[in-house]
């Protein structure tokens, strides 16, 4: 009987001992984008209805979440959905074409006034799609894992709405915080409580931990992250933590920015594979828990330099509790799942080493 | 009289000073791409001509390139060039529409043999236009500033080589790196011969810096870095270092690596905005100067505000020898002229107080 069984409660498994930084007898092991296009039985699901509809439709949502658990052996399922729900439930329009660079806004965010028409949603109505997909997972999931929500950080969110898509120079949102401050901090507060509000919802509806992506701090200098992002996340994290549930805040290239990531109070701290492990456990030192953080293209390698890839990371890591294995950023579609199963199970195999 | 006139040989520029970190009486400035497409008169330039073509004729190269000392008043010129005019000079085919997403090998490199059927170039013969460039930019400069020459860091390079383009998950260059790396070695040891002799030759024509670009330095895991990407770096720096001309090393989104940055024993670390200026003079701590590093997106700001950006930066490298004042990464093609003429003028103005 694995330790993930032992308690169907949720309370008693790896992965939500891990977070809580209590002793386990193997490293626990999820990753990014898990549910998702390189498994041919989500391809399958997907193939029948559009990106957004499948997030809209909570019993097929429910389906892919859950996949990797049986496929593939995760120990942690995480709701499949986009962070970008939360702009579209503001009153956004949102176009997402999975093959044709993921996300858009065709009207992107440009003025105070659109900012100030944005209204705060109410989770238990416009995004009920997401409560109602998370409570059927649990049902679903029967125990077998714990549940992960999730939301785009505030920052993250607001580039994505100014921009209207992914951007190599984040040239409107940078003029417009650069220009009128003032405004982008007022975005960023409609957003925070709508964060807040979304995330409660989704651990009233069965989410047993939750993370916050900060995709786009990178972008940011020192200063403009503790002033732009940072501070957004800090107000999320302590709201979110009253309860009880472990919020994890993945900022992606922010290792520069460890120490105040660390600061914003959350249970545990993802890093992407920029970071070297063993420069954040000693930045950490046990102040959260640590996620990550293989490279996503090292899933195109040969079986065996993956192995050695996952061995490095434990290594580096060391011995004790508090480390939750992840890959450093979402998964490929291409990836093949031959090599992702070979992860999955090469940390279930080398990891009780470390944990004795 | 400013400092820079006062002896044409060029060992008593502000730049060259600040380079070998000797005291001067302002910070000086220049900036990545500031020969391009944000001047007017760059563009009525290169109107009549194609991109390559621009970089091929050395009368053209070296009108654009002098266009930003006469215009902005920097205090270094760099030489109009590109970084894969070496592979092209090994024999890749190189494509460059500067309005479609920058330059391409339609043939990208993906075997073995094809890296073995690289010729190694003799910069005096095959990158020719590059040297007469340099010696028309020298002449016509006539000692005003020194003439910085540049070459990609064979990382960055191979990335380019490999991937055809610019990446977003550089699935190629990995993957191979990954399963095959003994090939990537021995393509990133073709290329570090290259751009010695490469860099050498631009010496000898009239560079009286160099600057080493590693823009994909910050795509690799801390290992992979160190295996890849550092130690042609470091070869490159003590090889050309025996000129006596100050090398600059610039890796993009390394912030985290300027410990072995510095270990390669570069003259001067360029670091991007993402790093603190603080904390990177602390753990450079006297062994470089250091260049850097304005986000070029603030140049679209105000232009208080990026006099206060400019400000914060000085006060943040703090008193004393060392610091030459640039942007974080390349300027964009729309950014108005009054701004960057501002950035520079403010660096001037400001910059005295922290040389008394």
């Amino acid at each position: 009987m694995t330790d993930h069984k032992k308690n169907n409660n949720g309370t008693d498994h790896l992965f939500l001992k891990a977070c809580r930084r209590e002793p386990v007898s193997r490293t626990p092991v999820w990753f990014m984008r898990q549910a998702g296009r390189y498994l041919p039985e989500y391809r399958a699901v997907r193939s029948k209805v559009d990106f957004l509809t499948l997030c809209k439709t909570p019993e097929l949502a429910a389906e892919v979440t859950v996949q990797p658990v049986e496929i593939i052996g995760v120990d942690a399922a995480i709701i499949f959905s986009d962070i970008l729900v939360i702009p579209e439930a503001m009153g956004m329009e949102l176009i997402v074409e999975e093959n044709k660079g993921g996300p858009k806004f065709p009207s992107p965010l440009r003025t105070r006034a659109a900012i100030e028409r944005l209204h705060e949603p109410d989770p238990f109505s416009e995004l009920k799609y997401v409560l109602e997909a998370l409570h059927v997972t649990r049902r679903s999931l029967n125990g077998r894992v714990p549940l992960i929500g999730f939301s785009g950080a505030p920052w993250t969110l607001a580039t994505y709405m100014v921009e209207g898509q992914g951007s190599k120079n984040f040239r409107y949102i940078k003029e417009w915080m650069f220009t009128q401050p003032a405004d982008i901090h007022r975005l960023l507060d409609k957003l925070t409580k709508a964060v807040i509000a979304y995330l409660k919802a989704q651990i009233e509806s069965g989410a047993q931990a939750v993370q916050i992506f900060d995709t786009w701090g990178g972008i940011l200098s020192r200063d403009d992250f503790r002033e732009f992002s940072l501070p957004y996340i800090a107000r999320i994290v302590s709201s979110v933590q009253t309860t009880g549930v472990p919020v994890i805040v993945f900022c992606k290239d922010c290792g520069q920015a460890l120490e105040e990531i660390i600061g914003t109070g959350a249970d545990v701290i993802g890093i992407d594979w920029t970071t070297d492990m063993r420069a954040a456990r000693e930045t950490v030192s046990g102040r959260a828990a640590i996620q990550g953080n293989l490279d996503p293209m090292m899933l195109y390698a040969p079986i065996p330099r993956i192995e050695k890839a996952v061995s490095s990371i434990l290594q580096y890591y060391g011995h004790g509790a508090g480390h939750i294995f992840n890959l450093g950023h979402g998964i490929l579609p291409d990836t093949p799942v031959e090599n992702v199963r070979a992860f999955v199970d090469a940390v279930k195999r080398l990891s009780p080493a470390y944990h004795t």
